[in-house]
């Protein structure tokens, strides 16, 4: 089967758990052989903006790079999962104009939730007012309207939400379903 | 047959050819059904690089973020064609140490020749002074010591640098050979 290629489009707040997320989708993919990339927010403005704050211009700027990327890969039949925060809803919806194949995924936890795992310790030092515009506290997050999946990671697992997408995935038609598997990738 | 992907990266004064070439070996790669995506040194400064400028450093960067790009899409099956100046060896040699599979093509044209042709009117701007930090003029271009592919855009005709990248392509094994492409395809 050709591979159709789709952009996996996270969103959501720090902590809500898109990377955790994304990371299990990419294994499931890889495990089913799709050709997978994750473009992780962390490594991206690395890679391709080092430069670029966290003011709304500099943000929609690494989005629609971001965006770009995921287009060039998506659009050869790859599987292209995005990792970011990607707070303003405008820029969101410009990138799913832009891409043929666009699945967005909300990654939806409570603010409180995000704040008391405080995995990398950000909304403490938000909170204390060293970090400025920080997404949740002083800075919004826009909702996407009408995503193609929601994650309610405070009530569900990571297998959880890891399943939804992959079932998601085969309802439309992005991958094949796991009942076409050989028995020794469906029963990995 | 499963394509092994690879980066074709360009490199030679503005003028030289490597935007004409690379669109012809993107057309002849289409008619052979290999995937490939184009990644033009103009379109990446509007959508990934706007902001740099063309100092060495804010070249290297530029260079760098074509490279990762390139690095994503080869990685994955993809012909990544990149048509910039890169006029840096160092980073052009650094990019060829990340990416598994890069063939460096030096569109290799006299600086009197490009400067004859001055498709873009931008040599005659840079001798008036009016750009500053031309390569070729008041910036160096450093050749490559050891490219995969040399075309010799003074001496041959663009047919013939096509022709002789799409068989160095195929000796490589990075494409099928065309003895087995159906008639309809090799006869086109």
């Amino acid at each position: 089967m050709l591979n159709k290629g789709v952009t996996l489009w996270f969103t959501g707040l720090s902590g809500a758990g898109k990377t955790t997320i994304s990371k299990g989708v990419e294994h499931e993919l890889r495990v089913r052989s799709c050709p997978v990339e994750v473009l992780d927010g962390d490594v991206i403005r690395t890679c391709l903006s080092k430069e670029l704050g966290f003011s709304k211009k500099d943000r929609d700027t690494n989005i629609r790079r971001i965006g770009f990327v995921a287009n060039l890969l998506s659009r050869n039949g790859i599987v292209a999962i995005t990792a970011t925060i990607s707070p303003y809803r405008s820029v969101r919806n410009e990138i799913r104009m832009m891409i043929d194949n666009f699945v967005e995924v909300y990654v939806n936890a409570p603010l409180e939730v995000c704040e008391r795992r405080d995995v990398k310790g950000l909304y403490a030092k938000a909170r204390a007012g060293e970090i400025k515009g920080f997404t949740g506290i002083d800075d919004p997050y826009e909702e996407p309207l009408k995503p193609e999946i929601v994650c309610h990671t405070a009530e569900e697992s990571i297998e959880e939400s890891v399943t939804k997408i992959i079932a998601s995935l085969e309802h439309l038609g992005y991958i094949p379903d796991s009942k076409f598997l050989p028995d020794i990738v469906r029963n990995y």
